[in-house]
C-alpha cells in the first residue's frame, strides 16, 4: 500500500460540520470553492456521535456529512473517530481512562484519553473503525482512512502494568536476562517474580519528572512498551478497516515527538502524515528537519501535511500570528520536502472549548474578506495550477542524518553528565548546518540502509545498537564521511555503559578515546579553535567538554581554556577511503557549521547558494526523472540569485535561464522544473 | 437590612481572648482603652471551643468573653465560628473535608476546610450559628453577626459533583441544552446522562492548573456553581441567625478575589465587609479599586473594613512593614472610599501557629510603647474626634468601571490568544488612570443600572451577557462615553464565541471590526501614536495587538511597527449623542491615562489636582447633603495645593478657605467638610 | 565504643563486586594495589542478594566477596545491606513502602524506600543485620559495621501516623499539654482524641510544600518524630549486631542534612561517618563547616569520610568535574578537620542505572592510565607514607558555632517575616568569617558544654531551649564573647513566641530589645555603617531589618537608610567579664567578617594568615600532645607564607623552620608536625 491516489496536491483540512446546523454547510462549501479546497478530513472526534450508547450506532449525521462532501466533489480523508472516547464509555468502564505518571486515575475529560491496554477500548475502537470503513468504503470520495488522532501520552494503570510484564516476558524470556539488562544488582533491585515489576512512575523509580529515573533500563523499556501499546491500538483499527477496504490508512504524527518511536510505527502505516506546528517563525530549519524525518519514516515516500494552522495556534501561552505570506511559504516548504498534501486544522473555527481561538480558514463571522482567507484562497489557486506535477516525487539525498528515539530517550533520562544537553537541540544544530549549506538530507533511523550516502551525520548517538558501528565504519571504508559528537557511543541497547573506552564501538572508526568529561552551567564558555593558519577560527563550546585523546585521529580543533586547554575538541580520523569525525563538545552554531562545511566540501555536496542562509533550496525528482527545484526565501526581505540551471517556474509559468538573475520576494517561493 | 447602628466609626478588630488566660484579658482592655478601641470581633474560629463533641455545646468561655466585652462597653461583631471545622468532625465524617483540584481527599488541617456540599457540615454549621445567635442576640453589645470567614477555595468531591449536576439540571433543564452550551460536539464530549458529568479538575478537563481547561464552558459553570455552593453555606447560617435576631449579618470578603463572584453574593449580605491586604505599599490605586468594588456590591452602601494589619502580614514570602503613618493613611483611604468601620486583624498577637508573626495591635511583650501601638492609639483618638460625621455617607460618582467575574474567568481560562493578559491588571490600569485624574468611580456589575453615569469604562469585557450591549449603547445615546478594550465582546454567557465580527454585539456602538489579532511575548513592544499634531504622543503597546478595521469610527491612535503599522489601535465612534471608544491593545500606563483623560476631559469630570498623581481625592456626601472631601497624600514627601472650596478640616478643626494653600504632610490626610 | 582500630588512615570506598563476574574482581584488586586502596565498604545494597525470598537467606556470594577482600588483606566496612528493600518485600507487604508528603503510597522503586514504622521492615532489617553480623563478626578483616545508608526522607502513612501519636503521648502525656504546645485554640484546632491527629502533609496542614504549614508546632514535632523513627531503625540493627559483635557501628550521614537531627542520633553511633558532596568547587568553607559539624557530633571524636567522588557526581543537573589536585586537596581538608578515613564512592563504576556516570576510581574501561586513577593512586601513596600520624588527633578549638536542627526547622517553617532567610546560609556566612580568619571552630549542639570556649557564635538561634540562655550568659560572665543575630531568641521548644521582648531570654545578655522588624526583597539593600572614625566601614544589609533599641548595649553599627536610618543594626553589650553581640540584620560577607574579626581580635584568636582567605589552616593535636598543622591552598595559584613554627612536613619529610618562607602550590597541601 502507498499514498492515496489524487489528481493533484489535496488542499483543505479538518472539517467538523457536526458542530453546525446544516444551513451553515452550504456557506462552507461556497467558501471552499472560493478557496480551492478540494479535500476534507471528517469525523476525527465523532465517537460520541456515531456510537451514542453501548449498543447503539448512529451514522445518520455522518452519512449526511459524507454525502454532502461527496456530492460537492471533495476528496475525503475519513477518520475512525477514536481520538477521544465518549463520556458514557468512561462512566461504564472507568478502566478505559488513563492513570497518569503521578499514579492518578483520570476520569472523563479532554482527548487522547484512552488507556491503550484497556480491552474494552481496544474492542470498541476496532469495532467503530470496522463499521466506519464498512459503511463508507465504497464512497468514491473517500481516498484515505485516518485512524485515531495524534497518538501520544502514556498510561500507568494496572492493565498497562500487566501488559508491560507480558511485553517484558516476550523480550527477555527469563528474569535473569531482565535483571542483567536492567542492572538490578544496583540498589537491591533484583526481581524474583515478573509480578514484582512496576511501571516506572512518580510512585516507583522516578523523582522530579519523567526524565529522572533510578533505573534507565526500566524507563527505556516502558517507553518502548508504551509506544508499541499504542501502535497495537492503531493496528487494531487498521485490521478492522482492512476487512472492507484496501484504501490507504494513516494517522497523524507530530514530527519530533518524543513519546512515540515513529520508526517502529511507520511500517504499519500505508503512508505517513503529520501536523506541523513550528515553535516560532524564526526557525525554518526546525520544520525542514521535521519534514525530512517524516519523509524518512517510509524510505523517502512522500507524506501528507495533515495539519497546519492558517494563522495561529491557541494552546500556547503566547500565540503569535503567522505573518503575511508565511503560511504560503511554509506550505510550499512542506511540498519541497516531500508533502503530497497541504491540509489545515481547521476549516471552520469552533465556537467553543479550547480551540475556539485556534486559527481557521473560516472564522466565527464566516467572512471571505479576511487576510487569512485571502491567503488561503491564493494558495488554493496556486496548487490548482500546479496540478499533479510534484506528486510522488522523491528527494535525491546523498547525506543522511541519523535520528534515533532510543538515543533520545537514553540521553535525556541519564543522570549525568548534564541535564542541559537536549537531543533535539543537538540534532537541530547539525541539521541547520546542513540546511544552510543547501544540501538535501535524508533523516533516517539507525537501522536504515546507509550504503547510498556519502555523508552520515549522527549527533548525540548515545546508544549504539546491533551492527550500527560496523555499518557506519562501512560508510567510511567506502570513502564516505561519518560525523558524530560528544555523548555518543555510550550505551548499549539496554542503556548500560559499554565496558570499553568511550565512544564504545565507534572508537575504531573515530580514532579517539574520551578519558573523562566536564560539564558546566550554560553560561560557561570554553573557546575552541578550529582549523589552521589563515583558516583558523575561534568558536564557543558549552555544556559538556569531553577530554579527548587522539589515538590515530588528526586534531582539527582544540579547547582554549581551563585545565584541558590545548587538548582536542574536534578530530578527523582517516578510516578506509573515508573519514570519521568526532566533535567532543557542544559547539555553537558557527562551530557546528564550520565542521559540517568541511565534511560537505570534501564531498562537493554543498548547495548552490550556501552564503544565503535564509534561502532554502531542495530538489524533488519525479517518477520520470524530472528534477523540481524549490527555492524558498525565509527572510522578509527580497533576495536575488543567479539561476544555476534552466527550467520553468511552475508557479508563474515563466522560463528560467541558467546564469540569469532569479529574484524572490520576501517570503517568496519558486518551483522550477529543471530542464 | 443595612449597616450596623453605631455612634461612630467602629475601631478595633479580631480579638481571641480564648487563646489566653483570663488575667491577660485585663491587660487587653487596659490597652484597648489607651488605643480608643471600641469594637471587637469575637469567636471567628471557636467551633472546637463551643462544640467540643458531636452532641456537646459549651458556651461557658464564650459567655465570659462576651460578658467581659459587654461590661467593658465594647461593640461586638460576633462570629458564628464556622471558618474552620473541629478535628472530631473531620474524623467522624471524613466527607466534611475537601477534595482538591488534584483529586486528593484532604484530612483534618488548616482552615476553610469544609466541603460546601457536605450535608453534615451544612447541618452543623447552621446549628452552631443558630445557637450562637440564640444565645447572644439580646446582648446590647452585639451589633453585627459575622458568618464563616473569608469564604473561598473549592472542592471537587463526589458530593460536590452531585451538587454540580443538580445545579446544571436547574440551569439547563435538558442535556441537549447543556451540550449546546458546552459545545460538546467538540472532542466527542456529548453527554448522554447527567451522571457522566465530572467536576473539571486535574483528573478530567484540566492540565497545568485551574486556568487550563479543555472546556471553558464546563469550568465556567463549575466556578459559578462553587461560588453559589458556598453562598448556600452562608445562607444556611444567616437563616439560622434570623430565627432569633434581626441584627445585620455579614461575612468578610477579600476584594478582588477571583474564586467568588461577590456580585452574586452581595444581596444576601446585610452589609459588606472586607479584609484589605494590599500587595505592596506602592499601589494605592489597588486598594482604592478594591474599596470601590466593595462599595459597589450593594449599590454604594458603605461597608466595613473588617481586617487590615496594623504593621505587617506573615503569609507572604517577604512581609514588609508598613512605614510610619501608612496604616493611618490607609485607614482613612478606606473611610474615604466608603468604609464605616476600621478594624484590624489582630488585636493581640497569637503565640503560635502560622500567624504568630502577623502584625497585631498588642505584640507578644504586651507593650504600649511600641511604634505600632502608638500609631493605632493616635488613629483611635482621631476617629473618636471624628465621631459619626462620615457614617452612611455616599459617593457621588459619575463614572462607572464595570467589573465582571464571568469576564475575569472566561478571559483567564481561554486558550489563546495570550495567557499573559490578566484581567485584574487590565482593569487596574484603567482604574489607575481614573484614580490619578481624581475622579470618583463606582465599580459596578455588568447588570448595574448605568443610566446615571456619564462615563462607563469596561476594560477586557470578554463576555457580553443579556442586554448589556444595549445598555452600553444607551449610555452613548444619551451623550455619555463608553470605553472598552481588546479581548472584549468575544463570548456569550456560555463562553462561546459570537458568530459575528469581533467585538460581537458591541460592534455597532464601537464602529469597528477586528479582523485578526497578534500576540507576542511581554518584551515585544509596538509603539502606538495617539492624537494629532502638537498633541501627538507615542506610547508602548504589548501582549495583544488586534488588527482593527474602522467601520465608522475615527482613528485616534495607530500602530507604528510590524506588518500592521499604520492601522488603528485606538478608535472613537460617534454614537447617538455620545461616543464609543475602543482600545485594541494593551497600552502602557501613559497610553491608558492619555485615552482616559480624553474621555474625562470631554465630560469635564477630571478632579481638582490631576497633576499630582500621589494625591488622592474623594468625596462622600452624607444623608443631609454635606460634602466631605478627603485628601490623601500617598507620597512620603509633603505636598501643597490650593483649596478649591472652603470648609472645616474635621481632623484638626481648622478652617479651609478656597484659594488658600493647603498643605499635606508626607502620608498626610485631610477630611474637609465643605461649606 | 569508639572509632575502628586501623593502622593508618583507611583508604578505599564503596565496592560492589556483586555487580560483576568474578574474573573482574581480580582486575579490581590489581588496581587497588596500584592505588594503595586498603579498605572496602561492602554490601551496602545487598538485601535482594542475601535474602532473595521471605524465608531464604543466601550468603554464598557475599561470602566469596568477603573472603576475597580478606584474603587480599583489605579492611572491610561491612554493611547490613538495608539501604533499599527487595522487590519481593514490597510486593508481599505493600505497607513497607512509603507514603509521600502528597499522600501517595509508593510502590517498589528507588532506594531509602522503607517506611520506618513498618513492623515487617523493622523485623526483617534487624534480622538481616543479625545474620550479617553473626556470619562475619569473626572475620579479622571486618573493622566496622555500616547500617542502612544515608537515612533520610520521610513517610506519612497510617503506620507513621500511629507511631506519631504514640510518640506524642509519650512526649505530652495529656492532650491538654499537646493542645497548649501546639497552640490549637488557633483556627479551631483543639484535639479531643489522640486519633484525630494527622501527620502534617499536603493533605492536612501544609500548602506549597514542606515548609509552609499552618501549625509550626505540629510540623516541628513530626520532624522530630520522623528523625527518631529512623533512628529507631538504626538502633534495631545495631542491637542485632551487638548480639554477636562489639565492633564499631556507624551509618553514613550527609553533613548539613535538614531532615535528620544528627545531634539526637550521634550518641547511638559508635563513630560518625559522612558523605561529602560539596555543591561546587568555590565554597571550601561549606565542606569545612560540614566536617566540623560532623566532628562535633560526638564531642570532637574523629570521624570517617565515608564517601566522596573521585571526580564527579551524576545526580545534579550539571555535574562538574573536580579539577586536577582538588580531590587530593579536599581529602586532606577532611583529615585536617578530623577525618580518620578517606573513602570514595565508588571504586568501580556501575554499568547501569542512575549512577553509571557517577565518578569512580575505576571506570568502565578498567584503565589505570586515567587522570583520575593516577590522582587516586598518588593520594594513596601519600596516605601510606603518613601512616597513623593523624589518627585520633583532636582539634583544640576555643571558638564554638552553635548548630541547631530545631532552630533550622523552626526558622524555615515560619510564616513571616521572610522566606528568603535560610538557616544554612546565615550560619555559613558566620562560619566563613571564622574560617577565613584561620581559627579552629567546634560546631556543636545547643546543649553542648560551652565552658571551654572563649567565643560562641550562634547565628539565627531562632529557638532557645532549656537553660541555653543561662549557659550563653555564663560564657560572657566568664569573659567570653557571645554573638547572635536577627531572628534569634524568638521561640520556645514548641515553636511558640516568647511572651517578652525579642530576643526573648537572650535579652539580658545582649542588652537590646527589638521593637519590630522589616523584611524586603533580596534586591533591597540598606547600608550599615560599622565602627567609628578611621575604622568606619559601610557594608550592605539585606532581607530582614530588625529595629533594635539599645537597652544597655553599645551601638557598633547602624542603618543608613529608610525610616530607621541611624538606629542600631549591630550592638555589643558588656556583660559580666565579657560581651554579648547582636547583629540585627543579614549583613553581607564583608559585614559579617568585620563583626567576627572584632570578636576574635578581642580574644587574640585570629589565625596566622588572616589576609589569605583562600589559605585554610587547621590544627589537630594527637594523644601525645603533638600538634599537626594543616595548610590547604584552595586557590589555583601558588601562595607563599612565612612559617610561624618549626616542624616537619609529613608529606614530604622536609623540615620547616619558623620565619622561613613556606610555599604551597595551587591547590597544594602541607601537613606540618610542629615541634
Amino acid at each position: 500500500m502507498s499514498l492515496p491516489v489524487t489528481p493533484k496536491v489535496p488542499f483543505g483540512g479538518d472539517y467538523n460540520p457536526e458542530q453546525w446546523p446544516e444551513p451553515v454547510w452550504g456557506d462552507d462549501y461556497r467558501l471552499f470553492d472560493l478557496a480551492g479546497i478540494d479535500t476534507v478530513t471528517l469525523g476525527v472526534f465523532d465517537w460520541a456521535l456515531t456510537q451514542p450508547a453501548p449498543e447503539v450506532y448512529d451514522f445518520a449525521l455522518l452519512d449526511r456529512i459524507v454525502e454532502r462532501a461527496t456530492a460537492q466533489g471533495r476528496m475525503i480523508c475519513l477518520a475512525t473517530g477514536t481520538g477521544a472516547h465518549p463520556a458514557w464509555l468512561a462512566r461504564a468502564h472507568p478502566e478505559v481512562t488513563r492513570v497518569d505518571f503521578e499514579g492518578r486515575r483520570h476520569r472523563f475529560g479532554q482527548r487522547h484519553n484512552s488507556c491503550p491496554s484497556s480491552p474494552v477500548f481496544r474492542r470498541l475502537s476496532a469495532e467503530l473503525a470496522r463499521r466506519v470503513a464498512g459503511r463508507y468504503a465504497d464512497k468514491r470520495s473517500v481516498v484515505a482512512w485516518h485512524v485515531g488522532n495524534e497518538y501520544g501520552g502514556a498510561c500507568y494503570c494496572e492493565l498497562c502494568a500487566a501488559g508491560f510484564r507480558d511485553w517484558l516476558r516476550e523480550r527477555y524470556r527469563t528474569l535473569a536476562a531482565l535483571n542483567t539488562a536492567w542492572y538490578t544488582t544496583f540498589w537491591s533491585h533484583t526481581f524474583t517474580d515478573w509480578d514484582e515489576i512496576e511501571p516506572p512512575s512518580a510512585l516507583t523509580e522516578h523523582w522530579r519528572g519523567p526524565d529522572h529515573t533510578a533505573f534507565q533500563g526500566i524507563t527505556l523499556d516502558y517507553r518502548r512498551f508504551m509506544s508499541e501499546a499504542m501502535l497495537a491500538n492503531f493496528r487494531d483499527e487498521k485490521a478492522a478497516i482492512r476487512e472492507s477496504s484496501e484504501l490507504p490508512v494513516t494517522t497523524n504524527f507530530m514530527g519530533m515527538y518524543r513519546p512515540i518511536d515513529y520508526h517502529r510505527w511507520a511500517e504499519q502505516l500505508d503512508f505517513v502524515s503529520w501536523d506541523n506546528y513550528p515553535p516560532d517563525d524564526s526557525s525554518p530549519h526546525w520544520a525542514a528537519l521535521s519534514h525530512d524525518l517524516m519523509r524518512g519514516l517510509k524510505g523517502g515516500q512522500p507524506f501528507w501535511l495533515m495539519e497546519q494552522t492558517p494563522s495561529m495556534t491557541a494552546c500556547r501561552d503566547v500565540n503569535q500570528l503567522k505573518r503575511p505570506r508565511v503560511m504560503r511559504l511554509w506550505s510550499w516548504q512542506a511540498v519541497a520536502h516531500g508533502a503530497d498534501a497541504v491540509l489545515f486544522f481547521q476549516l471552520r473555527a469552533s465556537r467553543g472549548a479550547c480551540e475556539k481561538y485556534h486559527g481557521a480558514v473560516i472564522g466565527h463571522a464566516g467572512r471571505a474578506d479576511t487576510r487569512v482567507f485571502r491567503e488561503v484562497a491564493e494558495l488554493g489557486a496556486e496548487l490548482g495550477r500546479l496540478g499533479g506535477a510534484t506528486l510522488g516525487a522523491r528527494t535525491p539525498a546523498r547525506v543522511a542524518l541519523l535520528f534515533d528515539w532510543d538515543s533520545w530517550w537514553a540521553l535525556e533520562i541519564s543522570d549525568g553528565p548534564s541535564r542541559l544537553v537536549r537531543y533535539q537541540q543537538v540534532l537541530l544544530a547539525y541539521y541547520r548546518a546542513l540546511w544552510e549549506a543547501g544540501v538535501d538530507v535524508d533523516v533516517v533511523a539507525v537501522d536504515a540502509d546507509l550504503s547510498g550516502y556519502q555523508v552520515v551525520v549522527a549527533p548525540a548517538l548515545h546508544m549504539v545498537k546491533g551492527d550500527l558501528a560496523e555499518r557506519l565504519a562501512g560508510v567510511a571504508e567506502r570513502g564516505g564521511s561519518v560525523l558524530t559528537t560528544f555523548l555518543s557511543g555510550r550505551v548499549d541497547v539496554d542503556g548500560n555503559a559499554f565496558l570499553m573506552d568511550v565512544p564504545g564501538p565507534l572508537g575504531p572508526l573515530l580514532g579517539v578515546r574520551v578519558d573523562e568529561w566536564d560539564a558546566r552551567e550554560a553560561d560557561v564558555v570554553n573557546p575552541v579553535c578550529l582549523g589552521e593558519g589563515a583558516d583558523r577560527v575561534e568558536v564557543a563550546a558549552r555544556l559538556v567538554f569531553e577530554l579527548v585523546i587522539a589515538e590515530g585521529a588528526e586534531v582539527v580543533g582544540s579547547y582554549q581554556a581551563d585545565f584541558y586547554a590545548g587538548t582536542p575538541a574536534v578530530t578527523r580520523h582517516a578510516y578506509g577511503a573515508g573519514h570519521g569525525w568526532y566533535v567532543g563538545t557542544a559547539l555553537d552554531q558557527p562551530g557546528v557549521s564550520w565542521v559540517v562545511r568541511q565534511v560537505l566540501d570534501h564531498h562537493g555536496l554543498t548547495g548552490p547558494y550556501p552564503d544565503l542562509p535564509g534561502l532554502e533550496t531542495t530538489v524533488r525528482v519525479t517518477g520520470d526523472g524530472t528534477r523540481l527545484r524549490f527555492l524558498l526565501n525565509h527572510d522578509a526581505e527580497p533576495v536575488q540569485v543567479t539561476a544555476t540551471v534552466g527550467g520553468v517556474d511552475l508557479l508563474t509559468g515563466a522560463r528560467v535561464e541558467p546564469g540569469e538573475p532569479l529574484r524572490l520576494d520576501g517570503h517568496g517561493v519558486r518551483v522550477v522544473r529543471e530542464e
